[in-house]
């Protein structure tokens, strides 16, 4: 065979979501862009902050010797510190730049980390629903996923993360605010998943890893804010993205944060920085690792993404629809008006409208709506939204 | 344990050169950098064209819709197009766009294309001496690496890499200009290569993959051109950056491109592409794909390398070493006068030189030099390697 056996049946397994893709672009061929409803990607729609254009422009033309040239494999020193600067100053941790490791977005932090980590067979517990991506990131190493299922309400349920750790356990990864539900974790609830690996990692004396992926940290709404793992539990490790907060997730540019604390620092830290430049990223983009240093207290304006979740929430809610409203991200999780998730979304697809099977994510029986996109889009595709829930009913 | 056993062992291989590249930090503090002769690192010293500088100021400046924003997993297709336009015109083949993915840089192409292709066990021959990064990116998904000894004159030595092949084979991969000999296999040497592939492919009845890595290919001297592998045999990819052609190997951008003809191409062009998603690359940088489009016949002067060549090798000459001048990129593989290249490496270190022994690129007994260097570097050291020559006689 030509290609290796196990990305053969990934190909296979991609193709339902990437059918839903080509449809929509046949769907747009048809009947124009703007009569079609993408709610199927979570590519940011809003701008990139005046001061990143700003600084783009200004770097550009800026003259530093080898401005393009190789980075250390951990990244420039200057937006390590910067980095562990500001995580410093908003948890009261000592970070220092030897804490950060700069990646190509989180997706290749969340690589970096697993590939540092994972000897074959140790287990990643996974929460569902979960990001689609996870069970490649983990498998790719030889770990083994143990799911667990969240509360009704997509918050922890530490009795069922508690069943699924054993003594292989290495990590468990979290996403607060979550794709693909917008749920925020409470400082309450992460301090009762930090209470159960403290207790857990005693009972099997070993270090059980909390990794938080965190792109969405900055995207919250209604003055809620993301509380810190770091300073929740010592075994964590942040992968975090400029991707939403900036508005540039096609730049590929992240960081590694990692516990001060965390067991056997220094060879984890050294693990990473290797496993960084050994699987091809080298290091993040030199570019972007400026600009970001220069960055650190800048995001996109929030307030854009909650009026697009209020005009969402109260449409889908008038049309009869039932979900939680999330305090995060630019994801609505709803339930299916017909347990099969799949057939609903191809009912949608007949009003122009692409949603994402809840299955896709383990979450049978709801759709993702990604509301990254123009209110108007939003606004217009409410008839559709509407007759869709009518007639499976 | 903490970080995964494989990782742990790479760790403590890698520390030979990593203590090489401390001492060289403590002697530039100790002596000041100008007294420090680094030939240690392959990081381009000679500045971006103009073309790439304007491009990039104007690309800052210019306002298009979602500019920083996610890429298709392959890349844009104007990007690819550019890149297949070019390769069809210079190599009379026919490629489209199809046939590129974006990568980040020829190190992340090079891992999407053995996560592509291998399973665990699957063979790769590998060309001595070599770049110190294959065993990596090869053991990184399982496959195992079969070496052949490269000639004298650092040619493919077509009877010892047949000797290689057997039923396992997956893949060859070569690099020219080469790392760390400066070789350019010559367009009879390719051909030869070929016939060989192509005829133990008869005989195991599978396509045997040539993986060429190609970052250096417009490093080229003495109006010497690189043959083309693609026209040479139809089982064959290309891995390459623009890293050197354009000086911005901070900047992680490159391609894999993908001979037309080759075996189950749609196969494999999907599988590199859902690798690129999968591994956390997502797709390579966004900005930089839109400039290289701008700039495909664009590339830095390279006979500012070719003068720092002649002035390291008729320096060297006279000071008695021996090597094989190179054609091509900017290292030199020098013969260490003594049989012991780590202990010969430590002596030119006494002279304030960093070298790298050749014994890390399995090539013992010899030391390379990178002279993408200042002139005054090269020249200022010419002292100590007489010394040093000297010395150990």
């Amino acid at each position: 065979m030509t290609i290796a056996k196990k990305i053969k049946s990934s190909i296979s397994q991609s193709s339902m979501i990437r059918k839903m893709f080509e449809e929509g672009i046949l769907l747009k061929k048809k009947y124009g862009a703007d009569k079609v409803y993408d709610f199927s990607l979570g590519n940011p729609n809003v701008e990139q902050p005046g001061e990143f254009k700003r600084e783009l422009i200004k770097l550009a033309a800026e003259i530093i010797p080898l401005k393009h040239g190789y980075t250390p494999n951990a990244g420039y020193s200057e937006t390590r510190q910067a980095i562990a600067g500001k995580i410093s100053r908003t948890t009261g941790l000592k970070m220092s730049a030897d804490h950060i490791v700069m990646s190509c977005g989180a997706g290749g932090a969340l690589n970096v980390i697993f590939k540092a980590l994972l000897d074959p067979g140790d287990e990643v517990i996974v929460l569902k629903p979960f990001f689609v991506e996870y069970p490649f990131y983990i498998e790719n190493y030889g770990g083994v996923i143990k799911y667990a299922q969240t509360k009704t309400d997509f918050s922890l349920d530490i009795a069922a993360i508690s069943k699924a750790i054993n003594r292989r356990t290495k990590a468990i990864i979290i996403n607060s605010p979550n794709n693909p539900t917008g749920k925020v974790y409470s400082k309450k609830n992460i301090a009762e998943l930090a209470r159960l690996l403290k207790e857990k990692g005693r009972a099997y004396n070993k270090a059980i890893y909390l990794i938080s992926d965190e792109p969405y940290a900055e995207i919250v709404f209604d003055g809620v804010t993301v509380p810190s793992v770091l300073k929740a539990y010592p075994n964590s490790i942040v992968a975090y993205s400029y991707s939403k907060t900036l508005s540039l997730p096609g730049e590929r540019i992240g960081y590694i944060a990692v516990n001060p604390k965390i067991h056997e620092a220094d060879n984890l830290i050294s693990a990473l920085i290797l496993c960084t430049r050994i699987m091809g990223f080298v290091h993040a983009p030199a570019l972007m690792q400026r600009i970001i240093a220069r960055l650190q207290d800048v995001a996109v304006d929030v307030k854009v993404y909650q009026k697009k979740r209020d005009l969402l929430c109260a449409g889908l809610a008038k049309a009869g629809y039932k979900f939680v409203k999330p305090q995060g991200a630019f994801y609505l999780f709803v339930k299916s008006p017909i347990p099969d998730d799949v057939k609903f979304v191809k009912i949608l697809l007949q009003k122009n409208i692409l949603a994402v099977p809840g299955s896709g994510f383990g979450g049978p029986g709801y759709f993702r709506i990604a509301y990254c996109v123009d209110d108007a889009t939003i606004v217009n595709s409410m008839k559709g939204f509407a007759e869709a829930n009518k007639e499976s009913a």
